[in-house]
């Protein structure tokens, strides 16, 4: 195990009105674990949608400023504070979510909770399980509730995000019939490649009416709606009478617009999700049990493409590489790397 | 009993285009009572806020036109067609429903399915009962879908509408809080009057901050919304995390703008009500003992106010006269009255 420095370079963020613009990449110490905690040496750690809301303040959290910003990524654990899960993940490589309150992963160590870490099978890749918890249990988790909510089919919006491949994949592997709204044309194809039989180009003229008849034809209850404004109405109004809308992004950035003759006459309704109270809500068994679930499907249906791999130093650019163009594959930050050789 | 004529007067509608203008007052056949359906002579019929969507065709059912509006009213008996219960209402006095394909109330005489007529008792007045079904008995739902949802305390909109001052009365006799959203000021002190303690005016200033205040002190988890457009968000937000807005009205005749934050983060959620929908999930017995309580409360809880009876040859004047001002009671059309004694 290499000697632990005293201090670090981290990303800090300085203030949520400048957002990435405020961004800076910092020295700092290296923080001490405590009990229950343990010191993760990042190897690795994406930018998501998520982060981008985060910087922006929009997020359902804030944390003290300055802070550094990455809700997940991965590394080895090289030093643990007191407590039985702590001392066993000591060593070990793990996947790893950002403590709600403290600094998270674009940084070159990170102080985690022991119980948000996941240690990684030998088949794991370090890499791969950067993004293994935010989109992987995310699609696991919105598959599971379409479940249990009776869905026989489901529609999902910005499909060809990261996330929503894998919802593609997941729903093709289980036979799940699902129809997918992308925004542009390019993205049509793309979820083809991906096994999609319903692909919908929102800008077309006539998608409302077969995003209807679709979602008709094939009893899709279930929403998965990541882009909010007239989106969240418009696939409301589209789903048979009873439909859910679950919305777990707001891409658009708008407020979510939905006709009251949808909720009152068709008994539909509209609802949220968010990963970090469904993990909540489960038992630490149940969390164990999906995690190595989803490391067996990391290289398949949970699967997530990198497009390129960038130091800390290069942050600001990297972040507005992944802004311009979002669905070409993660930016991810490789602590260890120096400037020179960041490029994928 | 009288005898029966040939034809009868009835307002109908001609066209959803039109709406109220394309009313017209017309002499038509009065029907015959098939298998499971009676003749009411309808001795008083309300206009509701439905009746003027429905006129719109912004209602959640549309009939072929031209079709005599009104949702509710109440009357006599007159004929029976074929069946058990249309038999036993013969020369009963009953509130009715129009049924959900056919002509409504504001005619003369009304076809009516049996078992969407509930006879009343002897100490209910005929006039009383002509506004028995709509608002009381979605009070009624609405007190029991939220004690279904366990609210300790409820957030209303619209709250100085006929249906809103019965909610009021109904959580007040039960003791259940409820802050009330009212649009003028002159409402606050009508809320007063009916015993409401807390009465918010949206009009004012620090609106959005006392309401989360309320919502947040008295932990006010559902909310009955009849506005719709930004008020559904501006509730949904002042609620405490996993409120359910209930939306059943739509006053401002726009999309229910929502915050997809407070779904996301929040954990809140967007549904509907509908009475016809209730009252199809419930059970001939159940409406029949809520039937019984509801025309136990008709002179206190349940009680609606009414500004005025008028002939059906005033028809288009009584609605027009409705909508200006639709705090003021009810407009009740007395099919059996002449013009002239049209008067309140």
């Amino acid at each position: 195990m290499k000697r632990i420095p005293e201090t670090m370079r981290a990303v800090e963020l300085r203030s949520y009105e400048g957002g990435a613009d405020s961004l800076v990449v910092a020295e700092k110490p290296v923080p001490r674990p405590g009990d229950g905690q343990v010191l993760v040496r990042v190897a690795a750690a994406p930018v998501n949608p998520s982060d981008l809301s985060f910087l922006r303040g929009t997020y359902g959290q804030r944390k003290r400023l300055p802070v550094v910003p990455g809700f997940e990524g991965s590394g080895e654990v090289v030093a643990a504070g007191g407590g039985l899960l702590a001392r066993f993940l000591l060593g070990r490589r793990v996947a790893c979510a950002a403590p709600p309150d403290g600094d998270g992963t674009w940084a070159e160590f990170m102080l985690a909770d022991a119980s948000h870490c996941i240690p990684l099978r030998k088949a794991t890749d370090t890499e791969h399980a950067a993004t293994m918890i935010v989109n992987p249990f995310t699609a696991w988790a919105l598959m599971g509730l379409a479940k249990s909510l009776r869905a026989e089919a489901v529609v999902q919006t910005a499909a060809a995000s990261a996330l929503g491949r894998m919802v593609v994949r997941l729903a093709v592997s289980r036979g799940v019939h699902i129809v997918n709204v992308v925004r542009r044309a390019e993205q049509v194809e793309l979820m083809r490649r991906e096994g999609a039989g319903y692909v919908l180009n929102s800008g077309d003229d006539d998608f409302d009416e077969r995003l209807r008849e679709l979602c008709t034809r094939l009893r899709a209850s279930v929403a998965f709606e990541a882009v909010a404004g007239e989106m969240t109405g418009r696939v409301l109004g589209a789903m048979p009478a009873g439909g859910t809308c679950v919305v777990y992004g707001a891409l658009s950035q708008k407020g979510c617009l939905v006709d009251p003759r949808s909720l009152i006459f068709e008994r539909k309704n509209v609802r949220g999700f968010w990963l970090s109270d469904w993990l909540r809500r489960q038992s630490a068994l149940k969390k164990f049990l999906v995690a190595g679930k989803i490391q067996r499907l990391l290289k398949d249906e949970l699967k997530t493409e990198i497009r390129a791999r960038r130091p800390l130093s290069s942050a600001v650019e990297g972040l507005s590489e992944y802004e311009r163009e979002m669905t070409g594959g993660k930016i991810i930050f490789v602590p260890g790397a120096s400037a020179a050789n960041g490029e994928a």
